[in-house]
C-alpha cells in the first residue's frame, strides 16, 4: 500500500507562475488511506474540543464532511462569495495570489460556541485567518485547525494563534 | 428528531430572481440525520455497482465525500474553471441561471471504467448531464446519479439515461 505522502501530485506553476500546486485529491483515490487519515483526523483533541467543524470552500468540505460523518459532529461551512445564500458575515483576506473574501450563513454560525477549523491545505493561513477572524469577532472559540497538508516554509503556523495538526508536512 | 425534509431551508429568488433555492446544508448540522442519510446512500446499487464515485463542485463534494468514506469506493470531482491542476477533459454546459462548463482530471478519469454521480440537488439536471457527457465520450459507464433534493417539476430526470436515486422530492 502507498503511503499517504506519496498520493500528493505537485503541479508547478499552477494557478500562477512561481506557485507550487499541491494537489490533495489523489488521497480520494485510495480508500483505505483515506479512512485511516479520516479515522486520525476524526479523533484529534481539535475535533474532540468543538462544537462543530467549519470547512472551507472547496477542497475543506470534502475532509470536513467525512469527519463530521465519523465523528458525528455538526458542519458548517465557509464560501467564496456569491455561494451562500440567507444572511451572512463575510470578511476580505489577501492569499498567495490575489484577494478573496469569506462567508458564514449567519444562521449558522450562532448555533454552535466552539469550531474546529478544517481545510485541505495549510500554506500562509489567509483563509483560515480570516475565517477565524469572523469566529472570534462574533464571541466564537476556535479549538484549532485541522489540515492534511502543511507547507512548513510559509510560516502560515506563525500567523495562527491556536493549536495546529497536519497529517502531511511538505 | 426532525425528519430530514424539515432540515431543507428555501431561499426565493436566490442567486436569481425566480429561482427558488433550495439549502442542502441544515443537514449536516444533524449528525444523526446526516449519518442515516450517507448510509442510505452508500449502499445504493448506483454505488455499489460503481468502480468510483465522481462528485460535483461544491456541494456534491459534501456529499460524494462522506459515501466514499463510509462505502469505501474512490472518488473523482468534476470541478468549474480554474480550479483543477493537470490535463483536464473539459465541457461547457447551461444551467438554470447562465453557462457554465466542468473540467474532470485526464489521469483521475483514466483510473476506473465506471462511475457514480454524486451531487445535492437535481435540478434541471445541466450539470449531471454535462458530466455523463465527459464520461461517455472517453468511453466510461454512468451507474447512476445520486442526490439528496430533486426537484421534481423541473424534469430533470427526463433528460438522463441512468437510474436516479433522491431522497427528498420537493
Amino acid at each position: 500500500m502507498k503511503r499517504i505522502n506519496e498520493l500528493i501530485d505537485t503541479y508547478k506553476d499552477y494557478p500562477k507562475n512561481g506557485i507550487e500546486f499541491k494537489d490533495v485529491l489523489g488521497i480520494l483515490q485510495e480508500p483505505k488511506l483515506f479512512k485511516e487519515l479520516i479515522l486520525k483526523m476524526s479523533t484529534s483533541q481539535i475535533i474532540e474540543n468543538a462544537d462543530a467543524i467549519i470547512s472551507i470552500d472547496a477542497r475543506g468540505f470534502i475532509f470536513g464532511s467525512a469527519i463530521s460523518l465519523q465523528a458525528s459532529k455538526p458542519m458548517i461551512v465557509a464560501r467564496k462569495p456569491g455561494k451562500l445564500p440567507g444572511e451572512l458575515l463575510e470578511k476580505k483576506y489577501s492569499l498567495e495570489y490575489g484577494e478573496n473574501s469569506l462567508s458564514i450563513q449567519k444562521k449558522a454560525l450562532q448555533k454552535y460556541n466552539s469550531y474546529a477549523i478544517v481545510d485541505d491545505l495549510l500554506a500562509t493561513g489567509g483563509t483560515v485567518n480570516c475565517v477565524s477572524k469572523i469566529l472570534n469577532s462574533n464571541d466564537k472559540k476556535v479549538t484549532g485547525l485541522l489540515v492534511v497538508i502543511e507547507l512548513m516554509k510559509l510560516e502560515g503556523r506563525l500567523r495562527l494563534d491556536f493549536p495546529i495538526e497536519s497529517s502531511i508536512i511538505l
